[in-house]
């Protein structure tokens, strides 16, 4: 029994967070309680306004307060010719990450999933279309996962890319640097034999 | 670079949460971006009451936001006549899940700490003084950390007790249950043969 109902309302909510159970969720309540309760405030603030105001990118679907993000305003991108499809916002960040891209993006928010009602237009490929026709793109990448619905939403979008007549391409699968041999999955050891390159 | 100003706040206002570095920081935004606002909003919600409300009880000085809180005011621990003394609400959170103790507690919020101008009144003494002479404890238990901060308060305590003529123990130190002898430090295990207990 918590000895206040509005902490115990606290520790509650902080279980939304990903990775955060009952003990850890009771470790930040008293902790903010205990030794930062502006931080707890400021983080309150932080928390309404992002909820509130952050939407989506109207040409790539990014998060963003503004109109257009400023991965697509930014002029050098824009020559480069190069578009990144991913499933979501959390994957511009990873790739953004690498510093080895400097394209512009396409988010879907999701992959095709005709049993759940999600098709090409719920992830946005009219809009994707669209930016086709309309911008010069000399490759599109996909980035989409390397699961069955990241696969089959992958091969959709190569489809429609050979109809448009762009150079597409799909990331590499394979053994992760760092990795070892006998610790992966049958399922990547057969992808990496596949997408094996020559040594020139 | 973040697509966004509010995204990389909130990220970094995250980061006030104890055991949340930069990585979960990120992956709690997206998350909460991407698949739980209302969850997002409803911590935001729960943040500001906690942090804006919560007070600390009259009696015991522990999170509340009644002037008394729930504990001090349930009768069959009023009639109980035990007090335990602790530093942090956190302890008493700790001690309530084991559901061994059913008297009543006394928070200090801190330890006796001269150098950083933390004396008696700082801690609370003197409310416990008050409390020790109207109410009627017939022992006293003190729950102080086994730091030599927490142990110099518990002695302060104890010589407060002896002068009321109220019986005063120490929770024992010693080998936690499931550890095992060889990778205990010394100082416990010289704990755990000074406070040994005679088999009948």
């Amino acid at each position: 029994m918590q000895s206040s109902p509005l902490l115990e309302h606290l520790i509650e909510n902080l279980r939304c967070l990903p990775g955060v159970g009952s003990k850890s969720a009771q470790r930040m309540a008293y902790h903010l309680l205990q030794r930062n309760r502006s931080g707890g405030m400021n983080l309150a603030r932080a928390l309404t306004e992002a909820m509130s105001k952050i939407g989506h990118c109207s040409h790539c679907r990014n998060f963003t307060e503004e109109d257009v993000c400023n991965i697509c305003n930014n002029p050098r991108r824009q020559n480069s010719g190069l578009l990144c499809v991913v499933e979501m916002p959390a994957d511009i960040q990873a790739i953004e990450q690498t510093g080895q891209f400097s394209g512009r993006y396409f988010v879907l928010m999701g992959h095709l999933s005709p049993l759940d009602g999600i098709g090409p237009r719920e992830i946005g490929l009219d809009l994707l279309q669209k930016r086709l026709i309309e911008e010069s793109f000399h490759e599109v990448i996909l980035a989409t996962n390397p699961t069955v619905e990241g696969d089959a939403t992958a091969n959709y979008i190569a489809e429609i890319c050979r109809q448009h007549n762009i150079k597409v391409s799909r990331i590499a699968h394979g053994i992760p640097v760092g990795g070892e041999l006998e610790t992966v999955d049958g399922t990547t050891l057969t992808h990496s034999f596949l997408g094996r390159r020559q040594i020139d």
